[in-house]
């Protein structure tokens, strides 16, 4: 499959992408840059794809350890050469697998920081639906996020956060099952358009065995109603 | 105690309140504007204090029967005079007694919208901490909402609405405790001063057995930057 090498336009960062795969977008540079608020020496980046997520980080922390586990061998193959292109193989490692199975890669509370851009399965699903409708069914019942929140419930250290990306949608999803896997939402920040519209990406920010007190911050609007972006969202972008 | 009579700007209707006591705020007002969505025929009003949402529903929906319970006496019995100065008594009936009771008075699923504007625990507990820090600690222990919550799950409807407002950092326990009693949020708006500011209220709309999809509306704004009202927030307040 043909690959290109785009600029990620911060610290002279590279990262390969396939060119008619699934390509990082603006969810993953605003769960970075949400995420690099946590004071952190070891992170993991569930669902990584690309790397994009391990990429950034690498660049926007001091973090000594950023580890990216992907189940699909190609995407972690790829994300893998951007390492080393950036030369970044001391800091940053690609590990294929399932994180249904982190525990046999991992020891229990050895990250200070998870990330996750989970796969935004109602969004995706009517389009999958045309091609296997069963798939699509079976993997709605699996709940991904469930797993997710699950696996690192096992995975963050004592002090740890999981800091996740997701549609707004599905925030009742985030913030019951964190809990139930004691983890407590402590930062949630909604990603909007315009400040005069419903959001379209909500930040999620939890500790795990944290206090019952959530910070709902100001919006995260990336465009003035005139179609330019806002300065939070060029500096975000690292273009100012 | 003193009493006065404030004119609500809404059809002519008037209410008491207790000069020097609690008196009605934004959030009465807000909640009964994101409450009046409902086609409800049958509703209750918990805390409901002066009878102010009670007051405003009447005006503001067709509902045949609205009911306010209040568990201080003193409040119960004015707002019973605030509804008969209003001539509403046909209408709008006020009880005086304790929810946590509520079974005694009220049949299992009877109302199609509940409405709570409750007492916000934590925003309190500094100021009562000063009379008596025992009863104050007792209080987070009896965590309020959570009675509010399991209440109105017997009490609504099969198809039945229970819709509250409260401070942006119990997001999580009203979420988590909705979904506990089988209410699930289905609209959620946070209301903000300006639009740049972190939201100081959040409005919950929760459906009895409702499906896990949750709404967050674009955010409700105040007051513009230069400090006059948006138009929303006159429309609401009933000024244009």
């Amino acid at each position: 499959m043909c690959e290109i090498i785009d600029d990620l336009q911060l610290k002279g960062l590279k990262i390969i992408q396939k060119k008619d795969g699934f390509k990082f977008g603006t969810d993953a540079v605003l769960l970075s840059d949400f995420a690099k608020l946590i004071k952190a020496e070891n992170i993991l980046d569930l669902c990584t794809g690309s790397g994009i997520v391990p990429l950034l980080l690498s660049a926007k922390t001091n973090a000594k350890n950023i580890v990216g586990l992907e189940i699909q061998k190609d995407y972690a193959q790829m994300a893998q050469r951007s390492v080393k292109m950036n030369e970044l193989s001391e800091r940053v490692k690609i590990i294929n697998g399932d994180l249904k199975n982190s525990l046999d890669f991992f020891k229990k509370r050895s990250f200070d920081l998870i990330t996750c851009n989970p796969p935004y399965m109602r969004t995706n699903s009517a389009v999958l639906n045309e091609l296997d409708e069963k798939i699509i069914a079976r993997h709605e019942v699996k709940c991904t996020l469930e797993d997710i929140i699950l696996v690192s419930s096992s995975l963050i250290s004592l002090t740890g956060h999981l800091v996740m990306v997701h549609r707004p949608s599905r925030l009742c999803d985030i913030i019951y099952l964190m809990r139930k896997y004691d983890i407590e939402p402590k930062r949630i920040r909604f990603v909007h358009n315009t400040a005069c519209d419903a959001p379209v990406l909500v930040l999620v920010d939890g500790l795990y065995k944290g206090k019952s007190d959530v910070k709902i911050l100001p919006p995260l609007v990336m465009y003035n109603t005139d179609g330019s972006e806002t300065e939070e969202f060029k500096k975000i972008y690292g273009k100012i």
